[in-house]
């Protein structure tokens, strides 16, 4: 793609001619050579780099050495154009070793890789790629141009959005975890017969799990994107746009509304709520019951930004506490030696 | 199954008629719908229901739109009933992708899917069930009726007994993590060639690791309940009817009698032991070689749960104690001008 | 192999006789029966033993009931030992069932199992074991005498070294997580086309992940040994001979030097780097950017271990704190009574 075509595409206004050199990678700003473009988030932090290209902000000042479009968002416009330069090639057609049920249905442009198996009264949508390995159970629906990257495994009675990318050794539907104590006789399984609902544009790491509900449904919004190695429970809701970091896991029941971001090895006790726009730090704790509301919120049990910073300080400050008291008793005393 | 049959199968006493109706499902007290059972566990909590039955406590004393059962405990009879009446359906036969060695032996009404691996000299018990993908190596002793699901991993030399659920993904007798440090040229592995044994009635959730022992065995006791993403290290013994919810990590050789309770996101370190009876809050850490008596049990390190709220209340009094020095050097100024 | 030849093989001195007694294996001190060997790290810890040989430090001067040989370092001449006589028998040959590129290059005495996929232009070293259900995917480089255990996954575009092993279940190469947010819009991805390095003699444990650089190199050093469930993110570069325990999560650009020790289940944030030696307790979390230096580390942030202690030993005292105030007023307040 020419510089003057990405200057159209991201709408930018596009500095130091050039602007017929190809460019057909993006890169990283201190490794991009010839042909690649990158970008520049803060003039601040500008090096310099062998790009063919930059994505700058507004107003930027810097004497630069290549190309450069002036964006809104830099960062975005990159990603945006990464999309668009490094398009994967969709496959199509059935591997002849997949093992489909006879009353699954395939739709158009539909790759299936080696060693899949699709169950019955199963659908995959037009363009979706099944890659080697997956493990498709009875009456999955899954919608358009997904992607299911090797041995992910879906239980049976799942339905899954467009757009959809669910990472290697992902699973989706397995049983919630829940029993009832039967005295001596240890444990009964309460029913995990519910469903899982993954709506479009969602992204699931590798190796993370998403249980079916015991009863109802679990259910992941639209445009939600979750790392690997997460934990989602039985009957969890998760609403749209929301950012689940690494190891973190979500306990029975427990609803998060949209546009939260939630880091890496948080626990979520069961039947929490968390509110519209709160961002709760890795390694958080949320206990059971608990609503959350926006903001930041940091620490075991989870408390707002300022508070635990406060308290921290606090605690250190335990040190100070003590020398103060051992100084007070000696005024005291000194008094005191004064009176008699 | 009639109304009048499952008062019968649960020993209940049946309250307000209706007696023929057929009860097809279960379901949840909000959602249920006619021809399905749902439950109450205390009379307080009850709402309005659709459901054409309900399992209450005794001596429940709401008016009820519909019949109900009395019984000792509605929960336990209720996931009872759900067993009887949400049976999967078993499958039997091998299919013909399955790679067999001719050495091993399969049971009665075992189902083997596709893309199944089983080893040389392994056993597959009546009525076991191994899903597409499952790869089980040389020497695997499974017994009866066990569920293993889909793309689950088991190393040579184990022993299954019956019952067992293994979920998608769970990976059992990887080689345990131990290894010496040889001076400059890094570590040498410690020899990792014991085994794992699994007792009957154990569920394993999805992604979860049991590592094999290195020299002796790694046990897990019948009845116990793992969640998912749950990490055993090599020669763990966990005892009967333990709970261990998900992304807990229990440490090499570490010893957990029979019916504790312990947490998600649980950490406990090498050669620990935790009581019988036990329970462990969620985010706990236990250091190695601690011995954790029955009670319950919070933080890292863990204590008992009294202490672990008085010291947070501590915690969270600095901030008064802070101001009574304040106050209290004021006053102690105070007197020593008097003096003056 | 006969007494006296491990008794070269460790370079070590032997003493009581029997030197012609055949060792088939290496076994527990408490278990070890007859031609066994076992060790005994201290002399203090020698119980009593079956075993018809030991490894013991120099100058050991219990009295053994069986030949023993004094070395340096016993536990490590045991590990070493044990490499010899429990070598596991490598298998040659590819299963009919396996789907290799016909671009692939697949090296001598090269094992590839039932339902692999290797994909085009990857290469299989000589030697290596790729065992059933491992999926391998486009220009995928591994080198000689590695061991790939079933159902790990290999993203396209990763070189890996010599005398690696990969457990079941990993996943090297999926995606980083990476999104910028675009208003309303939600999340749009930044790009994940990076690749993934890891270097000789590398080991990594069950259902781990490592992801692939989201423009550059995800990058693991030669003898690093991670355990289970451990996820390293986009573009982390770790050194030479670094420990990582199960369910510890690395995030995005973080540097590990060479020879650091990391225990289980500690967070680090992104864009941290720990440097050479660095020792990090279990459930540790180091904040984003943080420098770790050499030295113990523990809790969460981070503090060297004599803070830890020194800060956990104050908040144990604020009890104590709370009575000295309480105290303190009372003399002020006699003090002040007599000036009346």
């Amino acid at each position: 793609m020419e510089i003057k075509e990405i200057a159209e595409l991201t709408g930018g206004k596009l500095f130091g001619g050039n602007d017929g050199i190809e460019i057909l990678r993006v890169g990283a700003l201190d490794t991009a050579r010839e042909n690649e473009i990158s970008f520049v988030e803060k003039a601040e932090t500008f090096q310099i780099t062998d790009a063919s290209c930059l994505l700058v902000p507004e107003n930027f000042d810097a004497k630069l050495p290549c190309s450069y479009i002036e964006v809104k968002a830099p960062k975005l416009a990159f990603a945006k154009l990464a999309e668009v330069l490094h398009q994967t090639a969709k496959k199509s057609g059935v591997h002849p070793t997949a093992q489909i049920h006879e009353s699954a249905v395939i739709g158009q442009g539909v790759y299936v890789g080696a060693f899949v198996g699709i169950g019955a009264n199963s659908v995959i949508g037009d363009g979706t790629q099944v890659f080697d390995g997956v493990k498709i159970a009875d009456r999955v629906n899954i919608g358009a141009d997904c992607w299911i990257y090797p041995n992910a495994v879906l239980y049976e009675n799942i339905s899954i959005g467009d757009r959809v990318k669910l990472h290697a050794g992902t699973v989706i539907g397995a049983d919630g975890f829940g029993f009832v104590r039967d005295g001596e006789h240890g444990y009964v399984k309460f029913p995990q017969i519910g469903t899982v609902t993954i709506e479009d544009d969602v992204e699931i790491g590798a190796n993370s799990c998403v249980d079916r509900g015991s009863l109802g449904a679990t259910r992941i919004g639209t445009g939600t994107k979750i790392d690997n190695q997460v934990q989602i429970a039985h009957n969890v809701q998760i609403g749209k746009r929301v950012i689940i970091a690494a190891q973190t896991g979500i306990s029975g029941s427990t609803v998060i509304e949209d546009d939260c971001v939630i880091g890496g090895q948080v626990g979520i006790g069961d039947h929490a709520t968390v509110k519209s726009g709160a961002v709760i730090g890795s390694q958080a704790g949320v206990l059971p019951r608990k609503i959350v509301r926006a903001g930041v919120w940091l620490g075991t049990p989870v408390q707002p930004l300022d508070e635990y910073k406060r308290q921290n300080a606090h605690v250190k400050g335990i040190v100070r506490l003590k020398e103060e008291i051992k100084e007070l008793k000696k005024r005291v005393e000194g008094v005191a030696r004064k009176q008699k």
